[in-house]
Parts: structure tokens; sequence; C-alpha cells
């Protein structure tokens, strides 16, 4: 028996999340499915990111153990074979037989996305959320300096996690534009549910003026959803580097 | 009557190419579609760039005639409300009545994106062409410098094609590298049946270091559609700017 860990980027688009649910597509389920059959096993794997419906990753991480003979390494270009395109195993190696990805501190970074010009562009709606609402960058970096740090950020948690503690350390927190696209890229040692998208939803309060950036401060000491700014869309979220320290 | 030029962006995933047929999704159907609903005419648009299955575009052109009342920089709003949401109508505007896309001078640029990884990432499979072949852009670029000017590409034109002459003007032609993507940037007065893929896959070649920069020459002496590489697939390809003269 080996655990053998693998580093996995999907397209969300099709997906209902990652996490496996009876009747509906999901990342784990895709994993589930194809492992079993190339190994000849029924393998469950455990996910590190329970991404949502609709959010993309380009390195998520999951584990399984097998009997299997194959090596480990070899196992993401025997799998890749059989994914459907939009999942595809960037790396595969065997680990300690008690790595557990949710159990192991560590440091992972989200993209949000947002396309802010005056039209949608079709080529980007898969991967941004569009509002042609003018956003001051400036002002969202102001606000967004607020969160950095170790904060109980249950403001910023939707009601329906089950978290046991909503105190979480963000690392960075940068706001930066690229040509028609504002990217909000936040690093934490973890995330609250749906976290990064209400992050998102806030600062773009503040970018769009309806909220000055110090306002940050009482939403944080509020400790209540319902002070902090909408859930972003899942589109525009990605999970783009996760690291065990 | 007026004549009333539209702007548009689309993402070529589903459709196959601009140019209406019969039983299958086109740009210019689903253009004639919603323009006759919205303006209770029957609307036939003629397209600038007839783009192959599967190519994106972020400004094509078409144009139109209608008796209908909308002013005409009024119709993107009114339009894009109908179409799908792969087809966006950036701008509408009233033009003179002889204006014809087709018979204009014109400069277009295209772009040729390749994602050059070790890995094929999900969330690029739409609009880049994977190869894990590593690629010297130094070796492409001298490559592509023998491609500059006014030439008769027929070794770079489909063997399909009805074009009257094969002579056109290439203004530009850069390799640059961004992040993992290397991307293929031609601007000319007009490119012949799939020229730009024809140019990706020969450049490509070169850039593998099977054929040195100099062979191009012979390309384009040879006047053979055998003589260049192959046609690299539809996906990578993005028409990103058209400009009349």
């Amino acid at each position: 028996m080996k655990r053998v860990m693998l580093t996995v980027a999907y397209d969300g688009t099709a997906y209902s999340g990652f996490q496996v649910q009876e009747n509906a597509r999901t990342i784990e389920g895709e994993l589930n499915k194809h492992l079993s059959e190339l190994l000849l096993e029924d393998i469950k794997v455990i996910g590190a990111s329970r991404t949502d419906a609709g959010v993309h990753a380009l390195c998520n991480v999951a584990v399984f153990d097998t009997n299997a003979r194959m090596p480990g390494e070899k196992i993401s270009y025997a799998l890749n074979q059989r994914l459907p395109e939009d999942i595809r195993v960037r790396k595969s190696k065997e680990v300690e037989a008690d790595f557990h990805p949710r159990r192991c501190k560590s440091r992972k970074t989200y993209e949000y996305r947002i396309l802010n010009a005056e039209f949608p562009l079709p080529t980007k709606r898969l991967y941004t959320h569009f509002t042609y609402v003018p956003l001051d960058i400036g002002k969202m970096q102001a606000a967004a300096d607020y969160l950095i740090g170790e904060h109980d950020y249950k403001s910023f948690c939707s009601i329906a996690s089950q978290a046991e503690t909503t105190v979480r350390t963000i690392y960075d927190l940068q706001v930066e534009r690229e040509k028609e696209e504002i990217v909000i890229r936040v690093t934490g040692n973890g995330f609250l549910y749906n976290m990064v998208r209400i992050i998102a939803g806030t600062l773009m309060e503040a970018g769009k003026g309806r909220w000055e950036p110090e306002y940050m401060a009482i939403i944080l000491r509020a400790k209540d959803r319902a002070s902090a700014g909408p859930t972003a869309p899942a589109c525009g979220l990605t999970l783009t580097s996760y690291e065990f320290l």
C-alpha cells in the first residue's frame, strides 16, 4: 500500500465543485472514477481544497491509497489519457502514508479576476467576472490592506460554514491591473467558505467608491456576514498555488 | 434605409465559423437571426473576415442595411440582450451606404497563442494550442522576419482557396513569450485561407529546430503548400484588430 499525491488543474465551468455529490459531475467524482478504472481498485481521493461549483484551479491537491504496482510518478501520464480535457493531473508522486492535505499547514493563493471594460469579452467570460462600472484599484488596495494579517474573518464567511474557528491569516492581498482585467491575488494559511469571493465582492464596493477603505475595519469588527459586500461570482476565482509548509 | 456597422467579439469554440451554413451554428447565422428578430426585417449581414470554425475574434466587423428607426449606435445594446453570451457586439454605428468591409483597404491583426508547457492547462485549452516540445522563440522570430513585407504567400495558403491573387503584405510579425505562452502576432493588409495558421505551424517547426530560419525563403519561393509546415489548430487563433484605412 502506498499513498500518492496528485497536483490537479481544472476548468470548473462544467462541474458542481470539487467534492463528490450524488447525481452531479464533480472533480473528485471524475478522479475517483478514472483512478479506479486505471488501477482496478476502488479509489477514493482526499482533496485539499474543496472548491465551489464553477471555481477553477491550477494546482489543487488530492491524495489516495493504492496497492497498484504502477510507480507513483507515472500515474499522472496514464490518468491524463482517461480524464476529460478540462481536468489535467500535472504531477503525481508517492508521499508518507500519514500525509493528509487538509491536516497539514499550508499556504494557498487564489486569484480573483474582474474584467472591467465597457463590454464583456466572450473569450474571457468563463474565467473573469465582468463589470462595466469603473473600479478604482487604489481604493481597492487601500481597503485590502485592512484585511492583511491574522483576523477573525467571520464577516467574510458564508453562514453555511461549519468551520470551528473563523480566525485565519492572510499573508498578502494585492490588487493589480493587467490590461482590462483587475486581479485580486490573496495568499493565506486557509480560507473560510466563500471567503475569497466575499473579499472580492467587498473590495469591489470599495473600488466603486461606495465604501471608504477604512470601513473594512468596521466590517472585520462586526463579525457579521451581513456587514460585508456580496459574494462575487464563482467564475472569476482560480486556486493558483498550494504549498505545504 | 441606412447601413450599420457592427464590431463583434466572439468565442468561436461552439461555432462552425463565421460564414452562414445550412444546419450549422455560425456567427453570421446568429447575427442574422437576432438582428431580424430585433428589427422585424429580414437582415443579412456582410462579414469582413470569415473566420474558420473554432477561431475567435475580439473585433470582427459586419455591416447590414435596415429601415428600422432604432439609431445605429443603440443597436449594439439591444442586440446584446438577445445574443448568446459567447457573441458580443462591442459597437454599432451608421456608415456610408456604399461601405463594404471586404472591398475596403484594411489592416488586420491576428494573434496565434501556443501554450508551451509540460502539461496542458485546462483553463487555457480553448484559446491556445498546447505543445510540450520546447520552442526557441529566437529562431521563430528569425524565421518570421523572412515573411515580413510584400510576398506571394501561395505556400502559406490552403489549396481550397479561391483567391484571385496570393500576393499580400505583412506589415509586422512578432513572436513573444508571455509567461508559459508564446504569442505570434501578425499584422497585414489581408490573409489567405488558413494563412495565419500555416505561418504558425511553420514557425513552430523553426522553433523546434527542424528547419533553419533561412528555409523560410525557400518555402516562399516554392509557391507550394506542401513545402510549408502544418496548419496549426484553430483554437489558438484570435482576430484581435481590424482597421479600415
